[in-house]
């Protein structure tokens, strides 16, 4: 078998808080990647690459352990989400040629061992980098969150944090195409306007520019929330606790704003929960693959009809994966972010 | 109409933190309490009054208002729920000689102008007294909170905090009969033992003996804790957060421990909620009233078999009540809380 040239994007260490420029590093492989005899693992060509939560989570040592997930681990390419097309498969699902989208490695060729996290591609008439973020994990996340989770009724008032991020969008659209009033916040004038004009959100806000939370929310939501889609926890939490109406839900996604914190801030107005008979849950979306299908009989159809948009912010090129994976962490992308692995 | 020489226990001024000694006080009042011609009123003499944390409430300015409670005002008898005899009724569903809980107020005899909140004793074979407790709103209030929210299944691990309370007894017998893992915490070695020797629970501890909560319930809980029936909030419920097993369900039912802060504390852990996809629940038994009927089928027969118990703090005479009041606000009762308005 022929020496294959394989660009990795490579940890250098465990991450202690964001990723700075020295953690993660570009290196050129080479190797003779091939699915060892009798296994069931699979040589990918890996097309897109997806920059997330997880991502980062995966790089950071002693964080809570996510089962199901590897971590990434020094002097190996970052573990992560990405669309990929089989080159070799050892495995009876999967045979060359075949598109897939799960966990791989930021790398241009991966043996992948594990396919727990892997799902073939049937619809290849969208975007194929959908599958990192509208039509894959993240689009499964809204779409389980939004549904299963937050019980939503039409006409209720809705907001969500982190709204142009690649689960909020989705969040946002399958709110407003069920009637609901629906708000997000986001970290730049940019966003804002992505959001209310591409994404027909009724309000958004730059929550940089609020000084105080709770009158911001007062103002977009004058007869309070029902359902809070949270992505960023901390103090932003706080403040839609004192804004959610009685019987509202609150699905816990995320709470990026404290990840890299020390010691996470303390929430305060959690008494509402009772006042107010709330219900606040946090959940899997690895728990909910099995509705997988059901998701994309939904959704296709509305992305072939333009019922459904998806901003994207693509970094071309995995040589500039760690630039990336920077960028995203800073809250600089407009949009889902990911790499084309190759340049277009 | 002759006069009745009436006690009532009276509020002096909004509570602001917990009750002192000067807040409420006894006055016994002349009146010719009557129904008005027209009215739907009752006439009742009060048998029993009923100290839990709703008195208190709705005996401070400004707390959240809760719907369908009228509030404590100065100068006149303190709200809350009793056991009372219908001595006179203008109100088509009831008539003298009936028995009643609901709210009332403090004072030997009430006129109840709302009935929205009254239900008629039939189960008169069973203490009377457990209508202000086991067969009253708390008792509603643990058949609702533990199989309503909490989804129990058999063999699961339940710890329940301020567990002697009215509410608290209730949901760790419930548990038990289910076959679950029951601890609960309380706050003297009195009400430890209660809990273990007289009530069947596996475990309990006197949360002030407790340097290091975490390190406590890791102990009593060293795989971790399915349902956590809260009444006490702040850090017992953060440490708790830090002990849930996947998919775990919380109960909030009250948070003692806030009410009187200026600021609530800080609860740090609710990551917990996202990494272990657990449920958090506000809940408010006004609510399911609609299952009253169910909940006294089910509990009458556990009460007449003795498969339930139920320890009461009864202080004798309505002249003792401010000092009832004080003695519950300081956690020295042992058992559910209430006043007998005759010392019998």
């Amino acid at each position: 078998m022929a020496e294959f040239s394989n660009k990795q994007v490579i940890l250098r260490d465990y991450l202690s808080g964001p990723p700075k420029e020295s953690d993660i590093y570009v290196r050129t492989d080479t190797t003779r990647l091939k699915v060892p005899q009798g296994s069931k693992a699979l040589l990918v060509n890996n097309l897109y690459l997806s920059c997330e939560p997880l991502l980062l989570f995966l790089m950071k040592k002693g964080a809570q352990q996510l089962p199901g997930y590897a971590f990434s681990t020094p002097g190996s390419p970052i573990i992560g989400y990405g669309v990929s097309k089989v080159l070799e498969s050892g495995h009876p699902d999967f045979k060359e040629g075949d598109l897939v989208w799960g966990i791989t490695q930021w790398e241009e060729y991966s043996l992948i061992r594990s396919t727990d996290i892997l799902f073939k591609i049937h619809h290849s008439d969208v975007p194929l980098s959908y599958y990192t973020g509208l039509l894959g994990m993240p689009g499964m996340t809204a779409y389980v969150g939004f549904y299963e989770i937050c019980s939503p009724k039409r006409e209720e008032y809705v907001f969500i944090s982190s709204a142009l991020g690649g689960v909020g969008q989705l969040v946002g659209q399958l709110a407003k195409l069920m009637g609901c009033y629906v708000v997000g916040s986001a970290g730049s004038k940019e966003k804002v306007d992505m959001l209310k004009k591409k994404l027909g959100f009724d309000e958004a806000f730059n929550y940089k520019d609020e000084h105080d939370l709770d009158a911001a929310l007062k103002k977009y939501f004058p007869r309070g929330i029902d359902i809070y889609f949270d992505h960023v926890g901390g103090k932003m939490l706080d403040a839609v606790l004192l804004n959610m109406r009685v019987g509202g839900r609150i699905a816990l996604c995320g709470m990026i704003s404290q990840y890299d914190l020390d010691r996470h801030e303390g929430i305060h107005n959690l008494t509402q929960l009772i006042y107010k008979q709330i219900r606040a849950e946090g959940f899997y979306v690895n728990n909910y693959f099995h509705l997988y299908h059901k998701f994309l009989d939904t959704l296709v159809p509305y992305v072939k009809e333009g019922k459904i948009t998806y901003v994207e912010d693509i970094t071309e090129g995995i040589e500039n994966g760690p630039a990336a994976v920077l960028r995203y962490s800073s809250g600089l992308n407009v949009g889902k972010s990911l790499v084309a692995v190759a340049p277009s």
